[in-house]
């Protein structure tokens, strides 16, 4: 079958494509907050609806948490499932936006047109260029070019705590050839990028408690520990003068880069500054014998991202407060044990503790990191269809954060991931203002176009 | 004037005493917050209101901040100025308390009854104790035993801001010979205290921030400085593994306690067990050669009153904050100067900063610590008073708190001033379910009326 008029027929129907996503993107669908629980229901419905439309047997499975999307569609030879995520982040800090982060819109920047809105980018618009690619072919061709199934699940942003258990339900189901996920970015602006080494995530909360109320500093200040001095102990052991962690342990598993990868990194011409300064910084603050590629791409972390406690509000209170918190999470790499970092960490914060201070720890997720199989034929095929359609050859990259599915794919339906994505960095990603090049979203739809023929043969 | 038939009065009217504090109770005077401040207002023209009916020439004065009430009485021979605040703490954790803060009652408790409700003890219970004094001995004898003014301030629990130049206004009006001060304790539950050491307090809240935006945890973690970590370590930097302070200067102008004073405190027999056992911890926490009494009474130090950045909410977000901010306080004691520690605290915290980040500061308040002039007569007069009305003998002793006006008195109206209070170690001032014992209350005018008595001579 002929890739051009399918490619024709995507540069024609972009306007509809974009309604469709922007449709898509006023759902607030935050899977980590309750209260948007309804709405993460409504995204998959959406998605059911969609792929319906497109001759695809779809179906929204529930879970105890969100519910799965699964679409089956038939096709000759090679069997791919697509894997993406319809939930988002939360929004907060919301006066930080411009604008409405669920009422999205198409905006003209000097870099081009950008599609602005929560999950923009990370990952509704990523995984509607696959839809649309699929849509395209279906209209030019009447059928599918290889069978094709649809996984999409709605927990992703919340740790998917039910998505080992569907993958093993369904593993008859889900199984396939090759996974396709898109729910990466490009390595620069006219670089396209199969990412081949992932970052496992660890999640951890803790409360440290002092006396058993909060106290007044007068009466009590230098007599009672206070928990936010031990918690900031606990934080500050954390990394050592090197920028390295501190854990026993914590660095098993941790692979040297092999000098060809290192050397085919450096040739990428990484622009360290530039990816820096984007954010007001001019220092990388990770181990010091590290360049930040290395950093973000191949080394573990240890990063606070939450921390509270005693009186946060307007004014000044001299209150010794009881408890303290954290939310605290490492980014881990080549063959790190989440499990036994996990045990490292609550050691180490025990250990830390000072007489009459207690903790208590709950876990948020925990994944190993995740390496693939680029020695599979479909990887140099995708290569070369990526190349046919950016500016410059597609490369093999790194990706510093954690996309546990990939290794899922691996684990529990033996099949092999490959990790295609068009966000780019400054698509702030977690952040305010979330964006999506339309760029990205054009170009991501033609390159499913070509990545399936390709994988057609 | 005889002081049996006042005594007796005071008696026979608690019923109604109590009533009129249950209404001053029910205003959430609270100063810090400016949602409170019409009920600030409301708390000054009680007790103008309450002033006035007992034939004081009672008036509430404007300031930039919460009003002033000042309010004189005649009569013979040594001239007082009594002070107290009406304005309360925040109630925050609301959930903790029991009932609502701002519906004070009278609650049967295994230890007697209390008074429940926010300000109970800090410090409208206290200041209401002079008030009925006052109230008692005009109904008796129909006149004053010696000339009274009074002194209310409404923003004691936000840095005083309007104190020190209206005290300077209006020096002539509000000059004595002595100020009388009830904002302090018990020494134990049978022990009546004069208190002739405060400790000053010196507040700063901070914002460290590294980069200009959240960032997302996996693309730029381990890459970009992270203001949580940096915050923590200049807080863990803040204290030595002794417990001792690590600003350079900072013990500069701490006294060691003379020899008697120090058999004295000994002798007291204070229950340090029991001390901190009461919430829940059995180690002191200061100086490693220190007892507890000296660490609160006459020891400086250094607390965290708040901490925060990130995501703290529910559930996980893997974000890289811009941010991260504290509110510290310090304690003086002796001769310790405010501004020096202030400059040396920042000093420290710029030293402590990685290249990228920034630091901004805010200043709450700085007064330095009291030492009363206990060789005046009114001392021993007032210590011979208090002995009467109580199970033991009066005490001079130390307070962890800081009660600036004291050292303003002598500073601004070269007025010497004496603390006399009725709280309760296990009052629960600054905390959920804060209350006052009947007792103390009932006693404290006793004592007042038995205080006016002896200075009347």
């Amino acid at each position: 079958m002929s890739l051009s008029p399918v490619l024709a027929k995507i540069d024609e129907t972009l306007p509809e494509a974009t309604d469709r996503l922007l449709e898509l993107l006023r759902i607030p669908s935050i899977s980590t907050d309750p209260a948007f629980k309804t709405d993460c229901d409504a995204a998959a419905d959406w998605l059911v609806a969609e792929l319906s439309s497109l001759g695809f047997d779809a179906s929204k499975r529930s879970t105890p948490g969100h519910p799965m999307v699964v679409a089956h569609g038939d096709g000759p030879g090679l069997h791919v499932v697509f894997y993406g995520h319809y939930d988002v982040q939360p929004v907060d800090p919301l006066d930080l936006w411009d604008r409405d982060p669920f009422d999205p819109q198409i905006e003209d920047t000097p870099a081009g047109k950008v599609i602005r809105g929560r999950g923009s980018s990370d990952d509704k618009g990523q995984l509607m260029t696959f839809v649309e690619a699929c849509r395209a072919w279906k209209a030019v061709h009447g059928s599918l070019p290889i069978k094709i199934s649809f996984f999409f699940e709605g927990e992703e942003e919340s740790g998917s705590p039910s998505l080992i258990p569907f993958m093993k339900e369904n593993a008859d189901e889900l199984s396939a050839d090759v996974a396709l996920i898109c729910d990466t970015g490009l390595f620069d602006r006219d670089t396209p990028a199969i990412t081949t080494m992932l970052r496992g995530l660890l999640g951890e909360e803790l409360t440290i408690t002092g006396p058993n109320k909060d106290l007044h500093s007068g009466m009590y200040g230098g007599a009672a520990m206070n928990p936010i001095r031990v918690l900031s102990k606990v934080i500050a052991g954390l990394h050592d003068d090197q920028g390295r962690i501190t854990l026993p342990g914590f660095y098993d598993g941790v692979p040297e880069l092999p000098a060809e990868v290192a050397q085919q990194w450096r040739d990428l011409g990484f622009d360290s500054d530039g990816f820096l300064g984007e954010v007001g910084l001019s220092s990388p603050a990770g181990e010091a014998d590290r360049t930040p590629l290395e950093m973000i791409w191949s080394r573990p972390t240890c990063e606070v991202n939450g921390i509270w406690g005693g009186y946060t509000g307007e004014g000044f209170k001299t209150v010794l407060p009881s408890e303290a918190h954290a939310k605290i999470s490492f980014r881990l790499v080549g063959t790190q044990d989440p499990h036994a970092i996990r045990k490292a960490f609550r050691d180490y914060v025990r250990s830390a503790l000072p007489a009459d201070c207690e903790v208590s720890f709950s876990a948020h997720g925990a994944s190993p990191a995740a390496q693939m199989s680029i020695e599979l034929p479909a990887f140099e095929q995708a290569r070369a269809a990526l190349s046919d359609e950016w500016p410059k050859p597609a490369a093999y990259v790194g990706c510093g954060g954690s996309i546990p599915i990939a290794g899922y794919f691996k684990e529990y339906l033996e099949t092999d991931a490959m990790l295609i994505g068009f966000g780019n960095d400054d698509d702030a990603i977690h952040s305010p203002n979330e964006k999506y090049d339309l760029r990205s979203f054009h170009k991501g739809i033609r390159s499913w176009a070509r990545v399936l023929d390709a994988l057609a043969g």
